[in-house]
């Protein structure tokens, strides 16, 4: 079913109406702290506060709810631990649809637990003896299921870039920056789109962590670059080893600049949601406001939309963040 | 400039319209599981993400906002170390109002940061050797000062009336249970005026911790109970001695049931909070979401507005609800 053929801006126009009877209106929030700290009106989009816990939501949703379903009787498959595999199980149980989330065995047990309560078939594989296309294949020898990539689908990403058409909407006047956090890179260009689609002449940045800035490499060199690691950062939800082939393509002249923040610095920016905004936002949902928060005076003047993109984190790593 | 005429449903809705440009309109979310739990349609109104972290905010800006300022030079005073006391002192400082807020000296030093952050002159007093009156007696002799009041005061009273207002018109449809956490019970008092405004037909609850139910207690006997004790529970923004009397004169015949909940059910509420709702709740703030989780088959086929009225917990008690 993946659909590699680019999205335009329409496709987010339409993901938005798709999306407005059955995703959460998501609040945009000031902090007057924030403000002050940064001389800037920052507008926080909290997609933490979406349906299954973060953006991916949307592009889950967008992308199911156009499933032809006697083309593909067994549904869909996602692979992903993450929010994308949560976000695909809470859609299949919405839209009755099988959805498969293939996970290695040795994921976190809540996150298993996590994905067969929203209504997943959990199918788990070996990390070292199975390969994904192997359990692949063993899926679809049972019925044909759709794939459906966190990133690299038209439908994926127009749906990603409807939070952005809600804010906005929400913001009333015009927004001269847009802040997002960047792991495969579909909400980034979800939102780039989307701002095409609404003629806004905003920038467009992205944060990543900083020892898995293949997003800023990439720019930096013209072609997709490899991180060096594909674990031993607190953003979980950020590690993609690579960035996503379509989404690249618009971000490569759509983005203006890629911030970076280390561990420290996010848990610094929990820790300053928990106490300046109540909320609870998870390591990879939190990097934009810890690029803010890292340097605020870089947006002295400005009126900026920051995505605080999920909000699914583990009760220690929480922990870890108010305790520093 | 405490006004002790009882305030009447306008009050509650030209309290909404002064507000209205000023307090966050804070969103009213749904939960899938809630909703599966209970059996029920459960509108949660988040009013920990208000100005100054806390539904009092609104009592605080309806109130100062029609202070005679050549009646009173030197502003106004708040006796609280809590979520009054921070909304007062925010407010002031939004109107150019000198705040006094005043505090014993054994109160936590990141309570008295935060009353001088937000703007407030603190003043200290040992608890021992001094009492309320003297201090208010010192400030007083210095410039003339109002006393805000926590409750007992028509425009407080109505200010915190206008969350439900709000909530009636984010519902869209009629809602027939409202559950709201009870202190001194002007939050309860102001809803249930809401109500009256604007023809709601609901019930209303009031949720309080076990071992302060003074509330419960004194509707019951029907004359104001007090507390045995003044602390003791982890709810420290519901720990009011006794109800307060403009409040209760109200809620003693439009409060149909008052229930209570431990101080482990409202750990474990705060901890719901994190995981399913991604939203920082304060004990005080969870104990009607408490109540709901304590007994869930209680709210069967109802619809029911669910306020959380507060985020200003310490870190150590979040901490200790989510390792719970």
């Amino acid at each position: 079913m993946t659909d590699l053929t680019a999205p335009n801006p329409d496709d987010v126009l339409d993901a938005a109406r798709v999306l407005q009877p059955v995703a959460v209106r998501t609040p945009l929030l000031r902090s007057p702290t924030l403000d002050r700290l940064t001389g800037a009106e920052i507008l926080l989009k909290c997609e933490n506060l979406q349906r299954s816990g973060a953006f991916k939501f949307r592009g889950a949703y967008n992308r199911l709810s156009r499933l032809d379903r006697s083309e593909f009787p067994g549904g869909v498959v996602a692979y992903s631990t993450g929010n994308h595999g949560q976000a695909v199980a809470t859609v299949g149980r919405m839209l009755d649809i099988r959805a498969t989330i293939v996970m290695p065995s040795d994921a976190p047990a809540n996150k298993i637990d996590k994905a067969r309560e929203n209504g997943g078939e959990v199918v788990l594989y070996e990390r070292g003896r199975q390969s994904r296309e192997d359990i692949a294949a063993e899926i679809a020898a049972r019925m044909p299921v759709a794939v459906v990539p966190p990133g690299d689908d038209r439908f994926v990403i127009a749906g990603q870039g409807s939070a952005f058409v809600e804010a906005a909407g929400q913001a009333s006047g015009e927004v001269d920056l847009v802040v997002v956090p960047c792991g495969g890179g579909g909400l980034a260009a979800g939102t780039g789109l989307a701002m095409e689609a609404l003629g806004s002449r905003a920038e467009l940045w992205a944060a990543e962590p900083e020892d898995f800035d293949d997003t800023r490499r990439s720019l930096a060199s013209g072609r997709r670059e490899v991180n060096e690691r594909l674990s031993g950062s607190v953003c979980d939800a950020l590690l993609a080893p690579t960035p996503a082939e379509l989404p690249f393509s618009f971000n490569r002249r759509k983005l203006s600049s890629v911030l970076t923040v280390s561990d420290e610095e996010v848990l610094r920016a929990i820790r300053f949601a928990f106490e300046e905004l109540r909320l609870v936002v998870e390591p990879g949902g939190a990097v934009a406001l810890a690029a803010l928060l890292k340097r605020p005076e870089a947006l002295r003047g400005r009126r900026a939309v920051v995505l605080l993109s999920g909000g699914n984190v583990e009760p220690e790593v929480f922990r870890k963040a108010l305790a520093g």
